[in-house]
Formats: C-alpha cells, structure tokens, sequence
C-alpha cells in the first residue's frame, strides 16, 4: 500500500471539501459525491466511477484488510488520506461509522443521453422504467432505485426532483444501485416527452379509481409513475399518462401502501407479465 | 376540554414512565406503548386501544384543534398533561416532534389466540400469513405489517423476536398497522406448529435457489417466511417450508431486494392468484 498522509485538522481543505459535499448544490457543483462504508465503496468502483479521495481511520476500521481492498487497482491519482476518529466522526454521515469513506466522481446521466426506447441488456425484454414524482425522502428514492435494478429497469427518472439521488440516505437505501442504474432529474414535460420519443407508454399509479394493476397491460415498453409519499399524484401525470392503474387494499388501518413499496409491486407485475409473455 | 395538569420537572414520574417505555422490556413489562403525533394517535384510538395519558405541549402544536381531536371521547380515566418544549423533546422519539404523544395500553395477541386457518374478513380468501424470521430493524418490521396489512394478511408472527413491533421506529414505519392487524412473537417451532394446525403452507422466500415465485401455487392458505436484512434464513425454516420460492433479479449491480420489499411482492401475488382463482 502507497504511504498515505495523516490529517489531523478540521481546517485541512480536503476535510472542508468532503463535510460541503453534504449539500446537492455543492455535490451537483464539484461532481463529486461520497460513498461510505466498505460495501458501498466496492460498488461504486464497481459501477467503474472514478475514486478520487479515500479517507479511513485506522483505529475504527476493525479489519485493515477491507480498507485495503477499497483502495486495490486504484488509479495513480486517487490519494489516500488516514484521518483522526473525531475527523472521521465529523466526515461520516453514519450514526456508527466503518470508519472509512471515499469521494468520487458522480456520474453524469442526462435525459438526452438515454434510448428510452432501448431494448438492451438487463432484461432484454421491452423496456421498463421509473419514474418518481415528487418523491421526498431520499431514502424512499434509493429504496426505488434499488427495486427497479432488481427488476431490470433501464433507469428512474425524477420528475421536478425533490431530492437528490446521490444523498447519502439515497445511496445507503439503495445499497449503491444509484451508482450503476442511471438516475436522471428533468422537468416532467421533458420526460414525457422522452418517454413517447422512444414508444414508451406512461402507466399512472394512483391510490385508488386506476383498474386493478393486475388487469393493466404492462408487458410492453412502459414507464411505471410513481406520486409523493404523502400526497397524491401530480394531475399533470393523470392527464400525461395511458393509464392509471391501483394496488388492490385489504388493509384493517392503512389507506396506502409506502411509495417504493409500491414502485416494487407494480415493477415485479410488469416483469411476470413479460415472462407470461414469452413462455 | 377538561382541565389538563401542567407538568416541567422531568424527575415527575409520569415523565419518568414514558421516558423508561423506550426500552423493550419495560414496554412488556408496563404492557404500554407510546404513540406520537396525531396520524400515530388517530390510528391506536381507531384500533381501540386504550388512551391512558396524553402529553402535549401548547407552544409546539400548531393546530390546537388536531390536540382536541386526540383528546375527543376519551374515557373518563385518560389523563391530559401538559408540557414544555424541553420536557417533549426528551419524550419525543422524532427528530421534528409535532409536539403531542401519548401512552396507550398494548394490544395483547398471544400463538394461542390465534386461529390460524381461519378465512375471516378482511379479504376473505384463503388465510394469508407473513412471517418474519429473524428481522433486526424495527423499521423493516413495521413496514412489512404495512404491507402484510394492505395485503389483507391475518397477522405477522415474528419467529425468534429481535424486534419489537411496538418500537417507535416499527410504529412509525407501519403507520399505525401495528396497533390493529394482529403481531406476534414466538419461537420457530411453535410458529410452524400453529400455522400446519390451521392447515397453512409454509412458503421461504430465499435470494437463489426457489423456484420462481410466481410459479409457486399461493392461492390457498399460505404464510410467507422473509429472512433477516443482512444473513440468509434460517435453516429451520428451509426445513420446515413446504417450497422455497426466490424472486428474479435482473440488477446491473445490487444482489437482492429489500427485506419488506420483497415481502410486498410475495404477499402481493398471493393476493393476485387469489383473484384469478376466483375469477
């Protein structure tokens, strides 16, 4: 392992840089985001994102060998930097941190960047999207994003964004999907339009009036809508969308299920539609 | 409005006795639990459960009527305190506390109240049962009764408990389904013992290796068995199910769902099956 530089101070530039990056604005400027933990670093870097800092503490990391592999194959001008627990407690975003956290670069998806009509791998069937309207909690975002890579979606997109993919809570809901599925923020006009660009219908889920979503065909290309947590769908998408479809409740209290919850349900019905389909 | 007491010493015992329902034990131990804000009150007084004291604090309830209306119809043993800002935040579990809680008594299910083969409302199909092995989050606990809950489930039976169902975090994570739809710890054997009385098919859901779910027969009495967050599910329940079914993932990235999501998408196909059966 290189020699790396021992940082003491809350004052370093480099400690200063990494506690801004707990802002969007400041992430979204420096194209930088933080990624904390043996396992979400791993991701990142096995998503191909380029580590450019890792910071650890070597007398809370309880397993030298994890930080060693974080910093494995790293490219020539990553630099390691071992910092102070009180250091590493200020950096972390984590009630109890590993005691370790890199920066990277973020990726850079952008809605003129994606094929929405794209049939490529994963999957391999017709494609399938997300979208999320005006989701609020980041950790709700991350759970989503997490669902819709294990269901095959080609990508999330975040309808007049709330909030921001790359929020710690984001990636740790996600457990670093956000790192490899694209995650696009674009105005909702936009992203209708770049949905029906590429011959994909809109599917409008709704807490109650859609048909049951069972019965709504989902086997074709199609983008799954998603509304707020705690409030309903944004008429603009009613109006946007093919169809508005509904989860069937049993419940004794509830009115509703949570948003990812949701997400999930409603992308796993279109997944089992398609293998019906091709059997 | 009765005449509340005003209380600003947090050595008075009533403040002392919420203090301590934060732990498990005591929770059991006094049979109470805590609901906080008024959508977590609403909720316990519409499930029945019975108001014995409610705190709240004038100068942090911004609708003093949403504090009323927790207070309506009370039985006449309730009793109504006021507090300062200080005193709740050291009650509140939040971060942003609304500024009233209250203690209620517990719902008290037990295995052998339970008649686990029966096809009562709500749903009114084949007995639907969710069981959670080895959960370690109070949050996911609460969010799977969430679903288990829309899902029209008879219950959550929490097989060899690290988890509380009356932990704020499973509280609020279930938005209130923990005071309604039946949760009941017990040990493994015996959770299976109830479930083949009551004629119910043991269904593991685990990451690899099942048949793929949507080809597993869920239309009758089944229960569901969602293993811990971070390990794979106990032995014993590999044993003791009668199929093991796995979800297909066809992430770029991350290797399986979220524990509560994953339930959601069994639960909710059972619930699809159902209806084609009776189609």
């Amino acid at each position: 392992m290189a020699p790396s530089i021992h940082l003491t101070s809350p004052e370093n530039p480099h400690i200063k840089a990494v506690l801004r990056l707990r802002r969007h604005r400041e992430r979204r400027r420096q194209g930088r985001l933080i990624a904390e933990g043996t396992r979400e670093i791993t991701r990142a870097r096995d998503a191909g994102l380029d580590l450019l800092e890792l910071f650890w503490c070597p007398t809370m990391v309880g397993d030298p060998s994890a930080a060693q592999g974080c910093m494995a194959n790293r490219s020539s001008t990553a630099r390691i930097f071992t910092v102070t627990d009180s250091l590493l407690g200020k950096m972390a975003y984590r009630q109890n941190p590993e005691g370790l956290l890199a920066v990277f670069q973020s990726p850079t998806w952008s809605l003129e960047g994606l094929d929405t009509g794209s049939t490529s791998s994963p999957g391999d069937g017709p494609p399938l999207w997300l979208v999320a309207s005006g989701t609020q909690k980041p950790g709700n975002l991350g759970s989503m994003v997490r669902s819709a890579d294990a269901a095959g979606c080609r990508g999330v997109l975040v309808a007049d964004a709330q909030v921001d993919a790359f929020n710690p809570n984001a990636i740790r809901a996600s457990t670093g999907a956000v790192f490899s599925l694209p995650v696009v923020a674009a105005p909702a006009d936009l992203v209708v339009e770049s949905l029906r660009a590429g011959g994909v219908r809109v599917i409008a889920a709704t807490p109650s009036g859609g048909i049951p979503y069972t019965q709504a065909d989902l086997s074709g290309p199609v983008a799954v809508v998603i509304g707020p947590e705690d409030s309903s769908l944004d008429p603009f998408w009613l109006t946007a969308a093919e169809a508005h479809v509904t989860i069937p409740m049993f419940s004794r209290a509830v009115d509703s299920l949570n948003a990812s919850v949701s997400a999930a349900v409603l992308l796993f019905e279109a997944v089992r539609q398609r293998q019906v389909a091709t059997l």
